[in-house]
């Protein structure tokens, strides 16, 4: 099944179910950086949400330096932004929220 | 350095410093099992702790099944509980109490 | 979906596309030790193993001491093994043999 | 210990013991990119690292989008590059040198 790019309209719904997440300036992605203690915190987080990803089927882009894990989010097969991505992203704030 | 074998007053007082660890009958070892929601959180808690691990050089025995983690501290090289399984405890401890 | 339970000529079948598994004795379930250099690369056989079985949704009884990784697959949905065993089995036998 | 920034000609010397890194341009810093079958195989590739990286105290700037990890070494410390970038790179080169 194809995924859906999604319009206007429903990144603006998507984006305000989600915490802390921005749209790509001029690019249809979602982004936020997640900053944690030290790379051991940071790197038990990223495992949490590789699980996530591959049982979602879908893949983040991120970047990892240090304790701060920057991570941005589209969908390749739409050439834009849809549904999986505010899931994934749902679960990378669910993950996050679990740590204090 | 060769790690020292702790006496049963030393294991009383490391002991008291750790939560939910009990020493496993007739063994010089320390058991704690952690229990998560699910296979994703219990994964990206043992990969924390793995680092933790790895940093201090000193492995768990440990066994996963689906959401729990069962852990086993011991130190081959001097037939028993070293300081370094309690360090080791500390951090398990310190990485679950940090999730919610 | 339940899982059908393989009967043992059909254990028997699923065996025989492995390398190194055995039947429990006793016990609808499979087993395989793993063996690496160190606890590194051990861990980092988990990591990958984790994700193929959080892909599949079937999950292992594994246990891991410094560079050995000791797999048990079991199906608790149909009391005995099912087909998904001997489909995760099959993604542990690749990721080790991947390796050098 | 404060990491001693490397010169030119031990860049160079340091390079020559590397497979396939290279210095980015007009920086102090190396790079090199792994590219694996999937996701899987990448991310069981960065958990190895990751417990080399924390056992030598040093860590990677790394980016991954699906089946490929782009590393950036660097010594914030030195404000260049030191021999701890060249010995994690080392150990990069040898997890990916045993997969195939």
């Amino acid at each position: 099944m194809r995924d859906e790019k999604l319009d206007p309209t429903a990144i603006a719904a998507g984006l305000s179910t989600l915490e802390g997440w921005v749209l790509a300036p001029g690019e249809d992605a979602i982004l936020r950086d997640f900053t944690f203690r030290n790379f051991r915190e940071a790197f038990g987080f990223m495992t949490q949400c590789a699980l996530c990803a591959e049982k979602l089927d879908h893949h983040p882009e991120w970047k990892n330096v240090y304790a701060t894990v920057s991570v941005r989010l589209t969908t390749h097969d739409c050439g834009g932004l849809s549904e999986r991505d505010f899931k994934l992203a749902r679960m990378f704030d669910k993950a996050a929220a679990q740590r204090n």
